[in-house]
């Protein structure tokens, strides 16, 4: 059984992932991590943070002569500009001085209930772990993930299918390298060449007006082995694993499995229609 | 920290969960459980087995004298229809042949999966399981853990706000005792009277044609102290934590936090607009 | 993984575990565990309750026509004198006044530590779930365990190999089925008749002066696979999971894995001459 | 609840901790977890690595201005001779052919189990990891642990009773700061300067001719609350997670707690007089 901590701040020396639990006998390639920390990065429309920052993880333990051990591996992700934030984060008490306290806390945001529950001053101590830059260390994770899966024959992506009001159409019975290349291409991540000039559109329009979106994201994943998770015990179950995950990811505040929620707006009889079941 | 397993097939002679963690000096009413067991047992157009049992608890360790001690709780549901499965669900070697196999795998159920991952013959030995009705042991854990919380003015309650195409209508401004007054006088645990009747003549019509529904369901917890779960790790996470639970029942397909998936339809200035917030 | 949950206080009505794990299609005859809790309750010099009561486990989950189902199994054996307990052990605060509290503390008990965290006035609101009376349930739980190794011939047994002063012999080259015929036929479960006649003595002895006596024990387990547990993380380690769990058994105070402390006071070739390893 | 992995090869380039719940604002200073890796670099008669390398924390997140944030701590220990095994221990495919393959499993040591259970050909692959350098990542988390306690006047030493056949005599009476005093002057951390003596006589005489000698600790942790553990299931009492963090120690192959193996060879009434306990 795989697990894993991450640590790190977001403008600490370095985020770093323990991930324990990986078999042994695996290639693992830390460029095709790094292919995904680049994804990760990529975005249209994204602050100046991400362009400077050219993440790279480095495998420090559990792997060798490109071969997993069975000893837990150490993804390291090094934070670059870490050098302009050496003072201000600093790990020494001589260097409080130079700490710029953040005392305005951001509605949404694990600012306020940070500070209280950690009985902290300066919201900086909540935000710099707070920040979703932890998810680099998660991608990285994720990434190491998809390799052990890969020699089975099992494939995970994403792709946007809506961003703000605007939602993208998936292209009926399209396969998964289709997908993959599809989203790719994509400024935006979508597989629908229409949707992504009307959500390039809205999000030059919000940035001209200092605005916000959202957005969707659909995850597949294809060649999975039938038995995954277990009816036998309520923390066992697939979805709940699932689910669990992925609203833990900051800002996500949804997922659905399946047909989600339009499962519950139709008659039983409307649903086996529409997916077409036989 | 609470912990707890639940066990017992859905034609067995039990459900029993122990639950591990409750600290000690709590007073524990059992009457208060049955009274969440019988609520889940309601519902317009429910099958007959519902009517037959009415649930109840009884609590075989971790009480005295109506006071938790600190150690576990056993919570223990009697199957009251087990006399007449006796035979075909003993443990009994000599009763084999008292089996009458399930071999049709119902579509969007455990039975394939379970009976591929577990290598059992009789869809029987999967369903017992997998069955909903395991969620009396939760609703019962629920209701345990409700009452820790109530002397801390703790309150946590839930009502439906869509079955099939209707949608009920929260009331403005509504408050918790409203809340619980109305969805508790409703044969279908709305908060809209007109919204009921509606549903009604839906679930008839779907009685008649054989169809079913699905539904959507809000909870509220209120007077909960600030601080629960953590940013500091990805599985202390709240939003993951109470959506692995959600989507660990049976059936639930869809969980959303806060605005959900409305969120991401708007921009950041109209989803302000209308949340009110300033 | 296995994983299991105990309850239940040593007056209450019942110990029950639940074991979650269990793999499906294993053959499971509750006689088998009856007869390890059988020999729980033998011993030369035993108090009178451990006559009286001979347990006898139920499995109310879990198990279908002799056959693991990979859902939890539920364990529970009934506390036969919980009759004459039930007021004073009873969860009605209506009984309250049947109480006969307990309110010296025994030392080296949990009694004082129990009473001074959870915040009771009453010790029996510890001791009896601090009682060793709770490792019937652990006993059960061992046996289940043991009949799910025992088709890949593992095999794991105990003796005893001192009480108090009187050290017992094992023989040299004796196997597994003569150290369980021997153990089986002693009255202290010694594999050494000469020492047998002198622990009883000392136990009479003891018992005439109101005196008391620890003991010794080795396990042995056969035909496990090479490379349980793992070298790979702390509390993976198959001596340090072997360690916990035994010294969290009532009373002991100590476990050595192979020659023990026994190899500390030799040197290196002495150990070597001494185990004859070549 | 403290929660910890490590990771790291013993050549590799690093060994790294994290460590999850670490409360907020505890004051943690790096030199007093170097004082304790200096502390297990000591020994006399120590190999030529200990004396070379001189290990000393890094903690990369998790602490800011020298005090903790809430979020996890990463300590990060580098191998300072990695520079020496680069080639051998290189993550990278194309210097497999660096690698100088152990093939001759030690007895005692993970090496045969290691090979087998993770399928490996090269025993480097296992004993990296297996390595009792493992446990600098863990002294520098058990030193973290005693930063956090401190405030709290709790206290932990260690010093050693016996090497091989020579025992040390613990001086009747004697308090924590006498015990760390003697403990830190002595060459081999024994409170009694006569035995000093002879343990060195031993251990010289072991190295003129190769052997080798094991030796027995003992642990005494000072100002705890009452409370520690739980006795209310079987994973949460303290002998037994004592117990097992203690034997999942490489080399380790027995605990006692308190009287130990003594209390079994006793009456309880001869051990009575014997601790003085009235």
């Amino acid at each position: 059984m795989l697990r894993f901590l991450t640590a790190g701040e977001s403008h600490g020396p370095e985020l770093v992932a323990i991930v324990e639990g990986v078999p042994s006998g695996f290639e693992i390639d830390p460029a095709r991590i790094n292919e995904d920390l680049a994804r990760r990065q990529k975005g249209y429309g994204r602050g100046g943070r991400m362009a400077i920052e050219r993440d790279e993880v480095q495998i420090v333990s559990g792997l060798r002569f490109g071969r997993s051990l069975g000893s837990p591996l150490t993804l390291v992700i090094e934070n670059k500009d870490f050098k302009s934030w050496q003072k201000r984060m600093s790990i020494d008490p001589g260097d409080r001085g130079e700490a710029v306290p953040v005392t305005r806390p951001r509605p949404g945001h694990a600012d306020l209930a940070g500070v209280l529950k950690y009985n902290l001053e300066d919201i900086r101590d909540v935000l710099e772990r707070a920040s979703a830059r932890e998810t680099a260390a998660r991608v990285a994770v994720g990434a190491l993930a998809k390799q052990i899966l890969a020699p089975f024959g099992v494939e995970v992506l994403g792709y946007v299918v809506s961003i703000g009001p605007i939602e993208s159409r998936t292209p009926d019975d399209i396969g998964m390298a289709d997908m993959r290349r599809l989203s790719e291409q994509s400024q935006v991540r979508v597989l629908d060449a229409e949707a992504e000039r009307a959500i390039i559109a809205e999000i030059d329009a919000c940035k001209k007006t200092g605005d916000t979106l959202g957005g969707v994201v659909e995850v597949v994943a294809h060649g999975l082995p039938v038995g995954l998770g277990s009816h036998v015990q309520w923390d066992r179950k697939l979805d709940g694993r699932l689910a669990g995950a992925l609203l833990s990811l900051q800002a996500a505040k949804g997922v659905e499995m399946g047909l989600g929620f339009r499962a519950a707006a139709l008659r039983g009889s409307a649903l086996h229609d529409e997916i077409g079941y036989d």
